[in-house]
């Protein structure tokens, strides 16, 4: 395999064994010299985790020297293979190797770990070539395969995709979603480097050097693996071509290495994880280590191919429906995203093995060339959709608001991968019935609101959805989409506009006394409980607050503040961290709102039961809503009589 | 195997063969009762998943006649064996069986799924005999594992820990920790069964009826795997002796099954997952299945064994630091934990392989007896600590605070299950400094406050974790403690109270004109702040709001109330969902408090750096504090200024 290589070593000098010799020999170099910048980077920072680098840097110099296909003046190239550090505490030798091919500096690479520096401790996306952040592990394999899933059946470009594992990670169960997954969808195109170094953080790993252990599991997982002696080049290297000779099977190299290889004061020994060198121990490393080098590759050029064209978009023509009619926010996610599909073909679609109660199916039936089902495996669901996002297709991903709870790590992580991620949570809240509270997404608000850069969006209309749904698909970060399962009438025009960040006023009178502040499924019990007010006189402002964030403080400060600061917010959703606070943080702040705020949430664990008993239950359906109401409007009146001299 | 057996089934009748004919017509029988069972209560609920119940009767109809050790007159019985339906949604099945055992009645049967009834869509712990609520798919067996590990460890009796699999849930990767786990443990306790009826909710699961490639999968992760056809009575009943034969090495019963089993309307059809037959359908499945029976069952009596003593409790010794002494709140959870180990034998101990992190490695050390390592893999570590806690022990689970969001399913579940559990998260926020955000607990007080009926501690200094630590362990429910990487002054004597749900007023003068709310690791920014604005004659209130929920409603509103309602919070932690919303909350409501609040919280993706540095660019710092605090004094005397004629 081609390579040009720059610096102080000799060229090939005639005979077969003396060329491979001296390319064992120019590995070794390349090795150390990974080694040593590790060394130095992380005693720099004065931490890190340089004896899980020095592990290794045998298995990335040989990728580096020989297998690697970068295109280094065009990181666009869509042929450009791709490098995950799975195990991405060994971030110092992911940088040592961007040094390595001069993609970053030496005063870069000592600038590791220091505030604003685009090298941090473990790697994130703002530096270039480091396409998804690692750090939580067990995402980088389930990512690896979103990439790969986008090679092989979107783009059908020959890149491949190189996951360097830690042997600590492989108890993660989502490495075992991905290596399912990898198996499903014959990615061949997934070679998994295993730095079987024997120590985890605290001690040994449950199978130690058991080589044969990890290469059994991933043979009954369906994948090709092959056990080597991860420091000898010559086997790394006849690893890596006989992995990229089964274009259908993925491989994994199950490679014994030892932690801290290379540096006496290390090599093997316990207690060293995630601790640096101080200057003295690093000097003598180094030194141990044949000193510094200075050796810069050239990888390999990508392999031809032409990334599949994409048809260009066309008019969207979203669902409309009925006013009145009833339909489920869940059955128009379906509806709309299917109808995306056909306008735009950079929208792409995974599902857990839900996709009939999802209906992401409309979508898979419509579009089966960019539908992935992910079966019930919510972490590899997220992590493909963020793989996917890495090569810039638009992914949507859905299953059942409850069940996301599972993929929380893997969605917390897409943010720091600054990835664009459309997800959609159905079945939310009491409100689904009988299946009982292990299916009611009751936490999603909260936990969605919490990510980084997201938006949280919650329609209660079918109409509404649909334009939701075409929103999300331009909009940047993580955007989620909250559906009901249950039929609800159709209450907007499908012309109608909602934008991120609006809600809309669906009553108001000239002399409302109260502000009922809904989403969802809650919209349509405040709209019922408006009209159990106004029959006994009392005026309620009802506003569906849809976009959960950002929230429109704007517009539900002026309702608020138009109904003498009298609110309710009504959801289906714990009291803690939904609509409620959000709410109460727009209300709250530098310029507060005056207001009595009552707030009525799920607060008792639910049971079984038919919707309207589980909304009256909890206390969010149109009765409880309008005795609230009434409740809050005396006790305000009272009060205010109470204070008036 | 003996067992007592009431009902319209003729006994033994002599010769080896009749009476082999005999058990398995008497096995069938069960079964087409469970059958018919299953179906009459889905039914009558119009709800239900009964094709997925009908695949599975053989499998308990022999478990529940000759295998079974349930002591029905002593349901607290240490022996009872427990049965897990980890694939939940089969509840028909299993409700089925507690009916044929006597536990409940044909009455309660057909209550299934109603308003307020114990049988609920899937099963939860509120009725006699299920323990763990499952129904989020790959929770049961993990869950059997924390069971068994009590099992085999602690209580050292001869329970077993039937397991009942679906195949759609083999793709969740906690299937897998469970695999491996139970393999390290060598829990030949477990028994697990796989229902492979090849259909999942929406088409052929990904290995289908590839029985082969289950068991192969289940050995190389160091299980015994035996492959039989699932509905032979004779092949189920070898399989289960066969399983039980060896104490140390956990086994998988791949049982080839059909969806629908029994029922020409269902068998093997895809589309029925989930749907009840209507009332005509139901009639003639129940005449081809026979017609209903009433078999009573009296499973066999537990293996005599006794549960191994605990000693009793010792006074607490809690550890004890030096006032202003720099001491990090993850060493005092450390201390503390073992402390309480040693005045208390029902503490437990379940960590993911980073208890020199945690400082949980000070419990393992001082009770390795009851210290189990759950390596990587934290939905295990919190699904064993759920099983630990249906055991009646009081488990300690950590890890970083981050990483907890990867067990989030489990946590929201274990509420459902009614667990006690105790949850430590360590190294929150920015201030871990250089490792940057992969590593860093933001969202975790968001994601905590959203689990039903759960506590949220955030202490700032060693002797109050060290009390908080001890209040936990009687703490009901789900308990949360948040524990900061960096040493930090210890605030408090050793002997000061810290109640769950109260709060400290650290400093307080009578012309306090703004109240600081902070808790963990910005109560000591407040502090300084607090100095800085004293210098400079601004007299600040500090609260330390250590209990985030329930929080300190009382103490907080009278605060602020007497800081005319200025106030800041500050929190290492995204704004949304935490320590603001929680003040926002019980500033609100129905009396609500006239504030106004300035929110401090992570609201850019933070990078590496000095814990210094990151706290001071996310403004959470003392000088960005005090700068918040004279803004807010000086807008609010213009303000009032302004509002006096």
């Amino acid at each position: 395999m081609p390579h040009r290589e720059h610096g102080p070593r000799g060229g090939p000098d005639g005979t077969e064994e003396r060329r491979r010799r001296s390319a064992e020999q120019a590995h070794r170099e390349l090795a150390q010299q990974l080694r040593v910048d590790s060394l130095r980077c992380s005693t720099r920072a004065g931490s890190g985790h340089p004896s899980s680098s020095l592990s290794a840097a045998d298995l990335m110099a040989v990728l580096l020297r020989d297998y690697l296909r970068w295109d280094l003046s065009h990181p666009e190239n869509p042929n450009n293979d791709h490098v995950i550090f799975s195990k991405g505490h060994a971030s110092p030798l992911l940088y040592a190797m961007l040094k390595a091919v001069g993609v970053i500096s030496d005063a870069e690479l000592l600038s590791y770990r220091r505030f604003r520096s685009p090298l941090e401790g473990h790697p994130v996306p703002t530096l270039p070539w480091v396409e998804v952040a690692t750090g939580s592990l067990g995402q980088g394999l389930p990512v690896g395969v979103g990439i790969a899933l986008s090679g092989k059946y979107l783009e059908k470009v020959p890149y491949r995709v190189w996951v360097l594992l830690g042997d600590s990670e492989m108890s993660e169960g989502s490495i075992w979603e991905a290596f399912d997954h990898a198996r499903h969808y014959r990615l061949g195109n997934v070679i998994a480097i295993l730095d079987m170094n024997r120590l985890g953080q605290r001690g040994q790993t449950p199978l130690g050097w058991s080589s044969a252990a990890y290469a059994a599991r991933a043979r009954a997982f369906g994948w090709r693996a092959l056990e080597i002696d991860g420091h000898d080049p010559a086997a790394i290297s006849g690893a890596y071509a006989e992995a990229l000779r089964a274009p259908d099977a993925p491989a994994l190299i199950v490679a014994r290495t030892m932690k801290g290889k290379g540096v006496s004061l290390l090599e093997d020994k316990d207690g060293w994880h995630g601790k640096a060198l101080n200057e003295a121990q690093c000097a003598k490393a180094i030194e141990e280590l044949g000193g510094a080098r200075d050796i810069v590759i050239e990888p390999e050029a990508p392999a031809p191919g032409e990334r599949a064209p994409r048809p260009a978009a066309e008019p969207l023509r979203l669902p409309s429906y009925e006013r009145s009619t009833d339909v489920a926010t869940r059955r128009a996610y379906g509806d709309a995203l299917k109808a995306l599909g056909a306008a735009r073909a950079d929208i792409v679609a995974v599902d857990a093995e839900v996709n009939n109660s999802t209906y992401a199916e409309e979508f898979a039936k419509a579009h089966p060339d960019r539908y992935f089902e992910m079966f019930i495996s919510e972490q590899q669901m997220v992590a493909a959709a963020v793989g996917l996002s890495v090569r810039r297709w638009s992914p949507f991903a859905s299953t059942f608001a409850a069940f996301l709870t599972r993929a929380y790590d893997f969605l917390r992580m897409a943010a720091v991968s600054r990835a664009n991620l459309r997800v959609c949570g159905s079945h939310a809240g009491v409100s689904i019935g009988e299946d009982g509270p292990s299916q009611m997404g009751l936490e999603d608000l909260a936990m969605m609101r919490a990510v980084h850069g997201s938006t949280v969006l919650y329609p209660c209309c079918a109409n509404q959805t649909a334009r939701l749904v075409a929103a999300m698909a331009d909009q940047k970060g993580i955007v989620y989409l909250r559906t009901t399962r249950e039929k609800t009438p159709v209450l907007y025009d499908a012309t109608e506009a909602f934008p991120i960040g609006g809600s809309k006023v669906l009553r108001h009178a000239p002399h409302d006394r109260v502000t009922i502040i809904a989403a969802g499924i809650t919209v349509h019990e405040a709209l019922k409980a408006h009209a159990e007010l106004e029959a006994s006189g009392l005026s309620a402002r009802v506003v569906d607050a849809y976009s959960i964030k950002p929230i429109d403080a704007t517009g539900i400060r002026e309702a608020v503040r138009a109904t003498a600061g009298n609110a309710i917010v009504v959801e289906d959703h714990w009291a803690e961290g939904g609509l409620g606070d959000a709410v109460l943080e727009c209300l709250a702040g530098e310029e507060p709102i005056v207001a009595r705020v009552v707030h009525l949430a799920v607060r008792e664990m639910p049971c079984s039961g038919t919707p309207a008993e589980l909304l009256h239950a909890a206390g969010l359906d149109a009765s409880s809503i309008a005795g609230a109401a009434r409740r809050l409007v005396s006790d305000a009146a009272r009060a205010a009589g109470a204070s008036s001299p």
